[in-house]
């Protein structure tokens, strides 16, 4: 199958690499171009715009947010002037909902398709083909997909025709994910503050939740690594930011991501943007005067 | 091994299955007798009081809350009369950080040991030896009750020498899961009020989770069936308020808590007192707009 | 004093009545036309379009929001294509601190002023010329604006010389207002559930308080007189959304604002878009168990 | 008028030299003695128990909670013991409702009468006899306390005839008035870190509220300080605690005293409990990054 990819962070990457180890052409482009260097060391080739990349038919966007996907999208270079009628856009950025809705909008009156394929898994799952998609879009369009989402994920979940529902979906669940982060960060320092060592409170949890997730999760807030940041506080900002716009939109009070917006905001304040968002940590022991910032 | 048990609800009554299953003697008093019969025919025996129960030398109580196990405890028919110098008192119940403090102390001044077990797992659990247990206490009278715990439990999780610990690490353990109902309950609204059927949303959000917690927990506010209910909306209350209470003692805010607290009271309010705790999802819903009261 | 005048709500019709009555010339437009009769016969004249209105020298903008002041600024009929060079816009509508701050660039490019000047005070205030007008921008502007700010209100605050500074005092100090609403109202039902009249209640509270502000909005909160809103539940909440993003520009977490947003939105949710804001009484009466929706 | 007068900190003593000043006999007791030295210069006699300051037919108690109340209730030297049948104690400090409740019912087994008399205003006020007292009891007992009330306020407001609803009343409004320490502490820091200083801010929001609380808080925010408190922050907790337990019994969430109470917690794990209350703005300010802990 032929295919374009653009934005080579550390998951498109990895996506990338996964494509091509299952054989198919893959046409990259990067707003840094180094980025693509190791890639075209495999086999990729390498486009001169967002357009080239969008000419082959099928194109995946991986990038920050809707900023970043807009600005290859639009413009004589972008996306939608490059993809030729029938061709497919693929958006695997964390968008929001009511650009995902505009996108598919704006492809659909060119006669292009637009499918929503945000995924949930690390950059190492990605390199490995192991990731999970959420997907959404014509039936038609996702079926013709199956190679290349064969290529990237290990499971798929197709959520319906609206492409901005499989955006709702990651953004729902990337909320549940950073308020674990919050939840168990509340229950570590309630522990700690009564006496009892975190680790030995986090075997109980560990065993009670069963989760590889929280398992992850709890030994990096036990560990304190913040750094380098595996998600940057920042992007999980971002994240607790969607959540919330949907929920304004949809007039959903959601407290607990408020909550976690909040400390989020303070971290912020407190100088840990660069920092892993499990940094947030910090700020609930802080609030029980256990952390002093140095 | 003589035991003598304390408290026969659902939970209680499981347990005294495992011990009589492991060929242990059991001496059973209830404040409703009649919960003892069917144990009878297994082959407890009955006290008459809570005094001849301690009487045995080793008595597990597994009571609703502080004043229920106060209420077996003083008093001249009570434990701390009954049970012999040296005997231990195992408290299995989610008791207050404080009270459970006082009681280890109770028992020292009169030279009986003070064993803290909470226990996590539901009442199958308790009928097949399952259970997790969260222990603390002197080490001696631990080593002495393993042949108990070893007919009680699975895994055996050993905080440290103060009982009160014990029970620090169940209440954040509650807290944790209770948390999880309110989290899953917003995020369920949230992706219901985007379009997203709940069902579509949680085999996403089951697979990132992996946890057999999370799915009952999911599974259970799908369904709805809040009613007969597995936990009752006035025991979770109760959970959370020890665990808002421990936060106040050590100084800790802990605002996830509070935010379940306020629905808590609401659904109280709501008359839900005696639905399942995860009924807490109709407070969510109705501040969507998704659920009017009948 | 020649002004124009865009946007004859009823602050912006009252603010216009003060302007004639003080003897100055007044140009009006509006983009529902009618809105100007009265005012014409009281002596205004009629602008075609926003340019006509800001040729005049002066022109004044009394709108919802961003958008609808955006939508009168630009463009070939706009504020930015009519005003003259040393011109003045003078923004008396509550705008984002952002928007604020570009609208003071775009004029600043062409040579033209602009000066913030938003109100805190009711339509009666208005027509009345007893504003409280909260003022920023260049010091030479602002003296040449004294006879149009002399006739308008009692009371001018010069904030600075950047005028979105103007709007960030007024930002805050809605959601000081907007709060106080919430406040009352949960203080109103905790006296109510626990067995006291609120007008009993109320009584006390007033005296503590000493506010005419406090005494409005507690009496409203009382009568629970809705409708027809004197401030739309939807204006209030955009009020708040104001605060909420000037928080998150700045890394401020702002708990009571996220609080108020929440119930707002639920507000929303049940239907009382068109209501008063002091509708939001109803939510905390819901949370308690107090009010059913109808 | 014969009274006695137990509890002479800085609002009994001003509240027995008002007593004093209007002719009154008052029997005064204290646990610490040399408090009443100044008052029996003044022409108060000293009791040397509680229950001889009972004895005199009238006391009032004004001590800091409900177990200080208690200690000179109960027992053989207490109040319950030296007042006569159809005499009368009437209680001014902020008691919680439930114990408030429990009190009067313990005085009415006994033939005794219980006026629940809280009061809003500072030492200052007490010592001018302008105290606002809130009331309620049996309108009998009320009216013979009257020639000790017009020494004491300048307002009265009978709430009814359950005593326990005063102290409600009293709850409930110091729940207003800690709130809005809560509340102009993040306007401030709002306003603060918009780039608007909190001064300028604060004129205008002065004239908006024009409300002398709201002033003197302000003020006081303004000029942090917080050394010698005028209300302790540990008693500000109290008070918050007592709203929430309230709301606790009633079923009521109270989302902004959950919000004051986790702010109130976070000030006494830094260290802030001996600073006056509005030294809570050091917990806001820290949040959004401005304050750092010393």
């Amino acid at each position: 199958m032929d295919i374009g990819f653009i934005g080579l962070g550390n998951m498109g990457r990895g996506m990338v690499q996964s494509l091509l180890r299952a054989g198919h052409r893959v046409v990259v482009w990067n707003r840094t171009p180094e980025r693509a260097d190791e890639l075209v060391a495999l086999g990729a080739e390498r486009a001169a715009t967002p357009f080239e990349a969008a000419e082959v038919g099928v194109v995946f966007t991986m990038l920050a947010d809707d900023a970043a996907t807009e600005a290859v999208v639009a413009g004589p270079h972008g996306i939608l002037a490059g993809l030729p009628r029938d061709g497919i856009h693929v958006a695997s950025s964390t968008l929001s909902v009511r650009y995902s809705a505009e996108l598919a909008e704006r492809h659909r009156t060119r006669g292009q398709h637009y499918v929503a394929a945000p995924v949930f898994g690390r950059p190492d799952a990605a390199a490995q083909g192991a990731l999970r998609l959420v997907i959404a879009g014509q039936p038609g369009a996702i079926a013709r997909l199956q190679p290349a989402f064969a290529a990237l994920g290990s499971q798929q979940f197709v959520i319906g025709e609206r492409p901005e529902h499989a955006h709702a979906v990651k953004i729902a669940g990337n909320f549940l994910i950073l308020s674990l982060v919050e939840l168990l960060s509340e229950a570590f320092v309630l522990a700690d503050k009564a006496g009892v060592s975190r680790e030995r409170f986090f075997e109980v949890a560990s065993a009670v939740f069963s989760s590889p997730l929280a398992d992850r999760y709890g030994r990096a807030l036990l560990e304190q690594r913040f750094q380098p940041p595996g998600f940057r506080l920042t992007l999980g900002l971002k994240d607790i930011r969607l959540a919330l716009e949907l929920a304004e939109a949809t007039h959903t009070p959601l407290p607990i991501a408020d909550l976690v917006h909040q400390h989020a905001l303070e971290a912020m304040a407190r100088g840990q943007a660069e920092l892993d968002f499990t940094s947030l940590l910090r700020v609930v022991e802080a609030h029980a005067g256990l952390h002093r910032p140095e």
